[in-house]
């Protein structure tokens, strides 16, 4: 019989979906010492959260985070917020022991970040950020490839995160829905919000960042704010680019604009190494590009390997070869690492800790955009 | 609060999973009357069930499919074997006025499927056929587009579903794992297991066929039966290819095999019309191929379009656009649609009497095999 | 210094120029001991004949195939007339102890391939049938691929040639543009002009077959006539497709139409072995898909072979990796070839004895369609 | 009956090679007032250029550029050598009143470019600079739909130049074949080589850039030199990327490499507009991606246009829809453009002014990379 492991939810939007799915459905796939029951549901709107919650199975409700952070009945606090208020909920849930999975980005900086850092190490409670992307089946596979050495002296990586959903001059800024294009709550525009992802994956795969010169716009600089019926400054970058060294001697490429039209959510990255290299696309999710100098030299060619076989990571918990499971499986997945770590005793990749590398970078590339020089990272 | 309907479900191998998953999540992501309850789960070996009722929250078990239909507190039956044990189990589930969900093919030939037929519809029982990919919403995107007319005259309808695990000699047949492969089992090979995917969307999507030439061929002559431990002749296709004309007019190209290196799950169609033409291919399901002949010259060429966006079928439910959801999703999908009918008092596409139009197909095609001459359909 | 070959050409039509351009360019590219001299070209219309010599740079022209094909001083006769006239010409040129390079297909029927045949074999004379895909690099490459064995027993064949330029009702069949919707200048519609060279690859690929059962239809039965101006009966098939049986036991499937709306010339094939497949588009021809089940089991996926390499067919004849080549090449290497078989006194593959097996299939496809029975080749 | 143009050739490796075949084929596909006759070709090993000579029809040759460019009977000199010879020729073709065609880059850097310009306007003689991809059909169509203004205000452009070839520490420096890696001859690595095309492109496309910031790398530090025979530091760079601002606005990402492991020849360009977006690949040149907003939106997707219709830059020239042409048909349009230009008395584009601002751009990109701050272009 699973051991119960009670989750407190904060937020209950587009995230709060995801998680309570993936702990709804962790069980019925992944063979765990512990199964997530979900305690409660945070949010100021009474009646909202309560919908949320009678959808998913929450067995009480709050309005105010604080009261959920020191009830007894919780072990983990899963904090699903605007990114301004990750800091404070953060340092309190560790303050009363609790078990602590927070949305990505970390924080609003990394000064922020570095005070979770300290507070979930000093309450010795277990943590980790929700860089979801590591456990796509193809991303973990990938790491997999990078780790065996098989690709040899790395040369090259690139990535970017393409949407095109705010073109538009009439979209308004802030409120529930807009958030991301307030930088009062979102801390950066697509920095944080997508270029974190970039970020997070380049340095689990490729290793740590020396240092970057980075170039951000806005274009369309004022909008209609939701919560003041004001046209007020859009603070956020609509776009984001930078060049970078690794600490490898590699080069990295990274761009990231909510402005590249025909894209909905086009997160690639590429790897070249001197003995192979390796591609992938969220758009195409299950699909590995992979190149093997090693193969007969008339016979090399890209691979579209479709991840989805039993030997592939995570992929013996699902269907059969050839049907694919979708984005919402990356956080299912998450979930059972988490809980295995539970049993472990051990937090998961990626960490506070980890996670405030990414947020050392963002911090970097936001100076440099500003500053106009190259900028070490940290 | 939702109503409560009582499932129970036959069988707990790879469709027993899909379903169950698909009985579980429906209502996070659908807003339905009815509410499915995993009342009962009916197999031979009593441990085993347990152990899967365990895992996906069966309130109860049965070792004998004969009670189970005879419950009280069972509303709908989920039939999930092989096929040889359709038949009985819906006659039997009718008889005791039970809605019956029943795995494809329909049954093992006509004349049972037929028998099936007349007995939901005297016991007047709401009945559906898990032809899953219907629900694909790539797929039923592509049905939208069909009905409003704007392909103009059909010319051409191409599929095939290619596949390659059995290509080896030491696979045996028969038993648990393999009834696939045993024609006592599956009464037929690719035919009934792959093709009749590919028929039930042809005749949704293009309409009835008149007559076929059909080709098969049994590669692999012997194997050893799991169940007897011997070598025995192996009396499945394990490919069969046929041309047919539709009623109205265009020409039809069927293929299917379990030997064709390099593909998992290659489930493919395309549909030629006078003014566009549309593809698609299980392997990458969210994208349908769409070319459209009224584009202005020089920028015609098909367009590839991730059916992610909240104008797609089902898709609103989900996440955001860009962000794609599996195979499994499909069963969801026909859940939810399901449920309404249940609310309507209405049968749902396809229903028995429509998926033993993909049945006769299926007996003309495998006559038209032994024969060698064009055979009407049905 | 080169030997000349003196050239004379028959018909300035689509096919005069694709081989013209090969004749003068070979020697630029390829060190063969004979080069072509455009000698003289042969039309009936004396001023537009003359006009594509000077184009093109033929020394001479003619109006009379007969007295070209008695001149003195023409090593070699290139046929490139509609499909009617292939026989006589032919005929004649052989008795004149000429060279015969004839265009696809090879005759009206099995009957006139066969007196060509006879008739080039008792000449002695070299000859070759202008199935100019065998020389795309990516096939000719595949072919080696095929000869090496490591495909391992094949299983299916697949190849399908898709059009859609004859959609509209308006356009018109016969005359100079057109009579390849003219049965009594073409014999055929898609079969002889588009199956003919999937047959030609398939048997090359593939060996021999041994039966086939087709289907044929001509979408639109009456079109205006260029010659007579009168609305006439269409006699081609718009669309064939048949089903097969090779003598090495695989099963095979074949398409044509021009009536697969968004679809140029996609010309494609597909060959599954027990450990490898490929696959080809004339869409994209230097690019050959490739699957290897002995490469390691989570890395199999089919490689995109960019066939621009030095080590590939031809390749190195040509540019740099990566750079491509395109149509037009595949007759250059078909001269180069056949230049190659003047200097060693034999005849290029294919020759009008293996051509007259593609004869013999186009014609037992014919009849299929009309008897619906499945028909012997030959 | 067509004016002959006297073409000048110095030097004879690739370029070389790709030029004599436009000069050849030009009139067999364009009707042009003036048609080029092969002249004489220069360069310094007599034995080699004579070969040369013979193989692509040259009347004569000649061993110092010097003379080429002071005989009479030239009217056009065409520059094929190492970059460091570009001016000294260019310069002296120019006071002889030549017509100068002149491979890209234009010079070794600014100061020698505007050197280049400046006689070439004050000798009033036609010149052009082989950037060729702007006449590959897709490219060229990209620039009609950028030019409608389809696209509406551009936000970014991204393009590579990604290559594989130079990996292998053992591979040498200097001497005919492999001039590009030595600093001496070819100025730059990537910078010139590859990144001049993608930035040709750009601002042919996109206008003028205002600055950059820039990295290069040399990851071999040493190789062998095949004039000295001794292992040097190897002075260009191996890989460079750059961000920029367009005068328009939108913002760039540029990169290049030769250690792209799975690359040959990849140059792709991508420009993102507010109601539409294009994609390019060499890889496959004869396709234009195409997204257009304004199409419905359930149906907006990515088109994959063949750009081989009759109504496509070039393409009613050649062959009939579907069948592609390749890289050396670049040169052969822009030989047509050339020609046609001369018979107005017009330079094409890009004239040497036009290409003088690719390279102050190059510049600018080499000197960011060193300074490591945003650098203005001109």
């Amino acid at each position: 019989m699973a051991k119960p492991l009670n989750i407190g939810l904060v937020g209950y939007g587009f995230m709060g979906r995801t998680h309570s799915n993936a702990y709804n459905r962790v069980t019925n796939f992944f063979d765990t010492e512990y199964k997530p029951v979900l305690k409660a549901v945070c949010a100021r709107d009474a009646e909202k959260v309560k919908g949320f919650a009678d959808t998913w199975g929450y067995q009480s409700i709050e309005t105010d985070w604080r009261k959920l952070v020191e009830r007894k009945d919780i072990d983990a606090i899963d904090i699903c917020t605007p990114n301004n208020l990750h800091h404070d909920i953060a340092i309190a849930a560790a303050a009363n022991g609790k078990m602590i999975l927070c949305e990505k980005p970390l924080s609003m900086n990394t000064a922020e970040g570095e005070a979770m850092c300290q507070a979930v190490e000093s309450a010795k409670v277990l943590n980790t950020v929700w860089y979801n992307y590591r456990r796509a089946p193809a991303v973990t596979f990938a790491k997999q490839l990078v780790d065996s050495g098989r690709l040899g002296r790395i040369f090259h990586y690139r990535a970017n995160f393409l949407q095109d959903w705010t073109i538009s001059a009439d979209l308004p800024q802030g409120g529930t829905a807009l958030w991301r294009l307030d930088a009062a709550a979102a801390g950066s525009g697509v920095t944080g919000d997508l270029l974190a992802h970039c970020i997070d994956t380049a340095i689990w795969l490729n290793g740590s960042m020396q240092n970057v010169t980075a170039m951000t716009e806005t274009f369309i600089k004022e909008r209609q704010h939701t919560l003041t019926g004001k046209v007020e400054k859009v603070e956020i970058d609509d776009a984001c680019a930078f060049l970078c060294r690794f600490d490898n001697g590699s080069l990295g490429l990274f761009e990231s604009t909510r402005y590249a039209r025909g894209h909905k959510a086009l997160y690639t990255f590429e790897i070249n190494g001197e003995h192979a290299s390796i591609k992938w696309d969220l758009h195409d999710l299950h699909r590995l590009q992979w190149f093997d100098h090693k193969d007969e030299s008339n016979l090399r060619g890209w691979r579209s390997i479709h991840v989805t076989d039993g030997d592939h990571p995570y992929m013996n918990k699902w269907w059969v070869p050839g049907l694919q499971i979708g984005y919402e499986h990356t956080f299912v997945h998450h979930v059972a690492d988490f809980l295995e770590g539970v049993a472990k005793g051990e937090s998961v990749s990626p960490t506070f800790r980890q996670a405030l590398e990414t947020q050392k970078i963002c911090d970097a590339v936001l100076s440099s955009a500003k500053t106009g020089s190259w900028t070490n990272v940290g």
